[in-house]
């Protein structure tokens, strides 16, 4: 039996009852336990198989749960589920009421805290240090943080807060060289010279932040770790322990292609092959849209930059960064950097493309309104991932960007629905807006092969109508216009009028004044939160002019979305196309 | 005449006409103007008297307005201002329609980057740098950024990204070992170890970074800057000079007392005396009735804790920090970490109590969001200076915070009247929620003066109901109500019904609906943005259930508020008693 040690453990507990002889056999078992369910299943791969050695280890040397162990963003983390309790359903990792993606506390009490935002792990760690040494108990406190997470502003101010106390707080530093794009700044070339053995040959910055600094160290070698975590058990206060390993270790195209296989999607188990998708003929991704048309529009305006904070893939900024290396810049894990840099830029007559995800771009909440609303400066933010994002779950979900922008004086909202209108409303921004603009675009595949059309300006603020009809008008947010076209199709075509609202600030007033005198039934549907959204700016306007129309809001409920596909969790939430015709059903019978 | 050469320059260019002996005295005459405007008018006072010299130095060493010259949060900047054509109207520094208390770039020129919060200027003059690299054109690029701001996490962002370009960027440290309050942190302890003439004993962090290091060197001798500069002009790429200087420099009380003449209102330009207020007798301010509370609750549980990011006096957390050092902590300029520090805490039992201000709490938004909402952990938030806060202006005032909050799941947002109210229900919330909950308050005083009284708990989500009415319906929004109650003092008692919501969120939808069954007319007031904010709320709900009352929103409108007295604002922003009465007057008539 392959897995015959693995299959003895349903918890640290039987974990630590092992000889550590048997520990490298059950690396390569565990590390097989992920390949085989990722490689039909999907999910994130590289990174858990980079930590195999160090997840057996940390649980094989500390006392989990009462030493509390702190995974950062927690991708990497399929290796911890698969030993704490959760083996024998780790095959519903990513699914509907499976287990979720990233570590999560109602899940288990070895998810000591819930992750998926990277940087986070220092401060929530360093939090349950101080309660410890109040409450007087004596546990370790473990946070594992990679090289690219380490390097944004909130694991620094962690750092700079611990380098003062003297908890008992553990940084592993899982080196490993690269994020989901390789890592970039200033700390990582630092961390670069650093060898295993070898410590960093200039000041050591960690050292002069208060840590006891040790490493770096092998990650994949067991005596090397034990050795540094006994060693390390004996200093007080703070510590630091930098372990280098390989990120996709154990596969070998895993390792080769790192960025790829991050979250291959299908693949042969043996050969590593990622099965090739029939993809060819499909409409292509919506940050496919906005990539390459930011390269063509950027061929014609030599002022055109692009930015992205960490997610030159994901955001599909790579087609510029390939063509244009001087105008466009990965500045890392960094949102708060990215922004205010994209307002600095612009100040000197620079037209800038920041690519944010809607989740991530809460980390520069503050940016947005205070460095570029409040002067009105003209950053273009693309708002990709904007929307329900399926399998990632709660902590991923773009649904508040709406409410938490419509607050925001100075600042267009614009919510194309589908390629052209993306591709055009990035075309429009790209000559030159008096305002701020935010365009928001879903995760995923539009439905338009044939997307790449003659430029067409857009007027800011101004709808479309999609279709005419007298019994009921629907006002549909961005890509929602799919689900609306769909759901609508059983019905008689003069029945529903269909506006794509294409802009939510402006409103297009006028258009409401016609929707509101005609009809005294309107659905509005956005696939963000119904508080402080889409349905609020309209019932709002509806009160200021006294209509008296019934208003039905379609959206996202005040409740956390989980993990699923795109199409289950927008069924939860009501918008689906089976949620749309349901309150067709209703309204028109 | 004192003033003579001071008087002559009206610019940069007149400044760099004159000799550098004379600079000593100019900085003698610059520091008496600064001194005798802000002894009658008020201000920041500290913070501009320290960089008098460094102030001088650049803008005669560098080419302004060609070279760019970015002040971080820009309190310091009084002396930037009187140079660059703002002496004759400084006068109007902070009052409506006057110049702004912070660099702006509508003001001027000059400021080439407007500021108010911290820890914005590396990136912005970073954005600046990169831009003017590719727009072929040769300038210099400087941030003077103080040691409190450079230790928050967006400044490392920025220096991390810095440090991988051939910018032409400077990043001059103001170092005073001060923000409004002493500094703290791992870094500011390692640089402290640096003195003049000496650079860090241990390793260079900032040259680790990849920057040229200069220093520290004394912020007040023209010769050192002048020195420096010339030195690091031969530089190439990023570079970065330490400056030492004196908080308050040239007033004696305002170097020996740094925390109370930050801005220390009225004072006696001769001996530097504050002129005392006649306040025995005045209620006491909201940030005290926190503060104070707080002590007398952690009292009686010793798992209460305080966290305050850089704020210990301006939120009162300093009694707390004085009777429960333990208990208690100041993390510097870092909100991210604050709050989820706070969010660590509550895992391991800790009842915490994040004090941020609500213009602060924006650089936290995921945080709260992500690690404390996502898992329910129960984090007491008590965001001060919600609403108008007045002089400090649009960088400052507190007006999104309904509307960014209101959209989150899990989270109460509480909004209580006055003291007594605002005792209650921290009182509450130290018994132990079920939910994270925002307490927000606003700036200044309340009108009880005998507020000490015995605790009483709140029930979540349940209004109070003020007077009873029969003509019209005012819900009122914390502290507003009494605005509300001033207004409506004119009208007879029994036409007006006032609602004192309490919660924003859970809305107290059996109040709701009596009054929507009662009237026809209902105005709700609030200082915040309407945009997603309480009034939003109402009308949804009044929507959900097909009422059909009309509903004036009475709050701020879709516009950044500039400065002025709170008075002046609220007036602007049609949330004044003299709003209030006419709306009301509209409505009765």
């Amino acid at each position: 039996m392959e897995t015959s040690i693995l299959n003895t453990i349903n918890s640290p507990e039987d974990l630590r009852k092992i000889s550590s002889e048997r520990l490298p056999q059950l690396a390569k078992e565990l590390r097989e336990f992920i390949i085989d369910i990722v490689a039909t299943k999907e999910g994130h791969l590289g990174a858990s198989l980079g930590v195999v050695e160090l997840t057996i280890a940390l649980h094989y040397f500390f006392n989990t749960p009462k030493d509390l162990l702190v995974w950062d963003v927690g991708h990497q983390a399929y290796g911890h589920k698969i030993l704490t309790g959760r083996r024998q359903n780790f095959d519903t990792n990513r699914k509907l009421n499976g287990l979720s993606g990233f570590p999560k506390r109602t899940e288990s009490i070895f998810d000591t805290f819930g992750v998926g935002h990277s940087s986070t792990s220092i401060s929530a760690a360093l939090g349950m240090a101080i309660a410890s040494k109040l409450n007087g108990e004596k546990k370790q406190h473990i946070a594992v943080i990679g090289d690219a997470s380490i390097a944004s502003g909130m694991a620094f101010e962690g750092l700079n807060h611990a380098g003062v106390t003297d908890t008992d707080l553990w940084i592993i530093l899982n080196d490993n060289a690269i994020g989901i794009d390789p890592s970039v700044g200033a700390l990582k070339e630092y961390l670069t010279k650093a060898g295993i053995g070898k410590k960093p040959k200039q000041a050591n910055i960690i050292e002069a932040l208060n840590f006891h600094y040790s490493g770096p160290i092998d990650g994949h070698n067991f005596d090397s770790l034990f050795s540094a975590f006994e060693k390390l058990k004996k200093v007080k206060g703070p510590k630091f322990l930098h372990v280098i390993t390989k990120k996709g270790k154990g596969l070998q195209k895993a390792e080769e292609d790192q960025v790829k296989y991050h979250a291959p999607g299908k693949f042969d188990k043996e050969t590593g092959e990622v099965i090739p998708k029939n993809e060819e003929k499909l409409p292509p991704k919506f940050q496919d849209v906005f990539g390459l048309t930011l390269v063509e529009l950027a061929k014609e305006n030599k002022n055109i930059i692009g930015i992205t904070p960490a997610m030159p893939t994901g955001s599909s900024l790579k087609f510029m960064m390939e063509e244009f290396p001087d105008r466009a810049f990965d500045v890392g894990i960094a949102e708060q950097h990215a922004v205010t840099l994209s307002a600095g830029m612009t100040t000197q007559g620079k037209v800038v493309f920041c690519a944010i995800y809607s989740t991530f771009l809460q980390r520069a909440y503050d940016q947005v309104i205070h460095d570029v609303a409040l002067q009105n400066l003209p950053v273009i933010f693309c708002i990709d991932r904007a929307g329900l994002v399926g399998e990632d779950g709660a902590t991923h979900q773009g649904v508040f960007d709406i409410a938490y922008l419509r607050c925001i004086p100075n600042l267009i909202i614009a919510t194309p629905a589908d390629e052209v209108e993306l591709r055009n409303i990035l075309y429009t921004a790209s000559l030159g807006l008096e305002n701020p603009i935010a365009i928001r675009y879903p995760r995923g595949r539009g439905n338009i092969n044939n997307w790449k059309k003659t430029f067409k300006k857009i007027e800011i603020g101004r709808s479309r109508k999609i279709q005419s009809g007298e019994k009921v008008a629907i006002l549909s947010v961005g890509n929602m216009l799919q689900n609306v076209k769909e759901a609508t199709k059983k019905f008689s075509e003069n029945f529903i009028e269909i506006i794509d609202m294409r802009f939510v600030k402006p409103l297009d007033e006028k258009r409401l004044h016609q929707v509101f005198k005609k009809f005294t039934t309107i659905i509005t549907v956005e696939d963000g939160a119904i508080s402080g959204g889409f349905n609020e700016a309209v019932i709002s306007f509806a009160n200021q002019h006294r209509y008296n129309s019934s208003i039905i809001p379609l959206g996202i409920p005040d409740e956390f979305i989980e993990h699923g596909t795109i199409e289950e969790l927008q069924n939860l939430a009501g918008i689906s196309v089976k949620a749309i015709k349901k309150t067709l059903d209703e309204v028109l019978t």
